[in-house]
């Protein structure tokens, strides 16, 4: 048994972990690529907390509480060769990020491989004991769209490797809004695709007020009056997007809260720009094109 | 709601799955790799196949039932051209194998990678209701070691990728034996290996009698006599290891059991060969190094 972790059981080293659980488990999976989601030059400490943190952020997205990780690596055998650290420099950032998310590392598998770096975390976790788990598509008209933090820059400022998911905030928006917080999706692919997740999901539509928006300080905009349009479409931002009705706070466990649009009647994702033109917020975005 | 899985009360597209769950679960996960535990030309059916069911050897290793799969696929550009498959065929594979093994994929995530394919596949399960979850350190002396099935020449003959889990077995056998069911492992390293890992984990010895070993009948051994040496240390055979007190049947769910050796005092697996000399089976055995 695990002293910090009294629901493990059995930890690494069976066939199979063992953790005890009550009612529901919501699941999340996902992987980080070298090349596509994280270059060797970032180092093992940073490629392992991108993994962690990637697969944790959909469970805040859920307002869920991670209780365990299972986590996979295929590892090219000239990684040491090549970037200057091993799977022994891998497996203590990954047990020492997992201790930092308070989430305890179960179980995994590594293997050689002749391809890139590819490490996968599963994670399961506690839906909120309140709220129920916070799905896509409970999103209504009259609804206000909402999101934390400050958007856009992530990669070229590196916060992509160094967000923080936020677990915290969307537990105590789940907390304080109840059945108000009606829909929610951690920022992956840049706010106006993610939102059109939301609207597809729960078959409304989305105005997005790009006027609105917060804009990452270090933003550098290609164009004067344009960098709504990094927060908008840049990716990898990790944030949470949600809808609410009624009355949203603006900060959240210090972190601010900013609405950004409402949920109309319709379908599909438009965002309203500085000069009043609307544009499809589906066909912004981003899709993980690191290093390649 | 999944009607074929009522326990799946969100599945694949949004951003975690939910499933019920009572008391504990066991967890595992596994991951192909090209060149390494596949090769394209086995063809997205069978690779498919074989990463769920190296996942589900793990459940079956711990006499549990899987209740859902995740799934990750990292996913060269260049499959469809020299392979002549691509991601919707590997997809529709692993919903078809799914199904035949009776565990819903309750979600995953698909990437390009630059270099071979990567799959891996995490299985959640209920452990044996009465039984219990049954772990590698339970073996004590007295206990006679059996196995299931045949073994050796699993990787010439293409079973490493046809091969079913024993989890009907595995069940059967925590019905009938009980406590006495004191140990179990899935044969993936070669049985000499396999059941070196029994023997370390439950702080006793092993020995392997070499001339009970049942030798799978298309087994061509490098020497004459010495199949049995395929049967120890082949790789990848899935067949169940376990130890047990009392009387085991020879027959469950209509594959044979056979009793190959003894727990004893001490540490460590050794063989007894046909002309009597002892060796250390840790040393033994296979590293899954197809393809390379």
């Amino acid at each position: 048994m695990n002293r910090r972790h009294p629901h493990v059981l059995i930890g690494p080293g069976d066939d199979c972990a063992l953790v005890t659980c009550s009612g529901e488990t919501i699941l999340t999976v996902d992987q980080v690529i070298e090349g596509r989601h994280v270059v060797a030059a970032l180092g093992p400490s940073l490629i392992a907390r991108k993994a962690l943190a990637r697969s944790l952020s959909d469970i805040a997205a859920m307002a869920g509480t991670p209780r365990w990780a299972l986590v996979t690596g295929a590892l090219p055998a000239d990684l040491a060769s090549r970037a200057g650290f091993g799977a022994a420099d891998l497996c203590d950032a990954l047990h020492h990020w997992a201790e930092h998310f308070s989430v305890p590392v179960v179980g995994g598998d590594l293997a050689g491989t002749s391809g890139p770096l590819v490490l996968t975390v599963t994670v399961g976790g506690a839906p909120h004991v309140a709220r129920g788990p916070v799905r896509r598509s409970g999103a209504a008209p009259g609804d206000g769209l909402y999101v934390t933090g400050a958007l856009g820059g992530s990669l070229e400022s590196g916060r992509h490797a160094t967000f923080a998911p936020r677990l915290s905030e969307a537990q105590a928006l789940a907390d304080l809004l109840g059945p108000r917080l009606t829909s929610m999706i951690d920022i992956s692919d840049g706010l106006g695709r993610d939102a059109a997740h939301l609207a597809r999901a729960s078959g409304v539509g989305i105005e997005i007020d790009a006027e609105r928006l917060p804009v990452h300080g270090d933003v550098h905009s290609p164009a004067p009056g344009s960098a709504w349009r990094c927060a908008a479409e840049d990716g990898e931002d990790y944030e949470l997007c949600f809808t609410a009705r009624g009355d949203v706070p603006a900060l959240i466990c210090g972190t601010p809260v900013t609405r950004v649009g409402a949920v109309v009647r319709g379908e599909g994702c438009r965002i309203r720009t500085p000069d009043g033109a609307l544009y499809d917020a589906a066909k912004s975005g981003w899709d993980h094109p690191l290093g390649e």
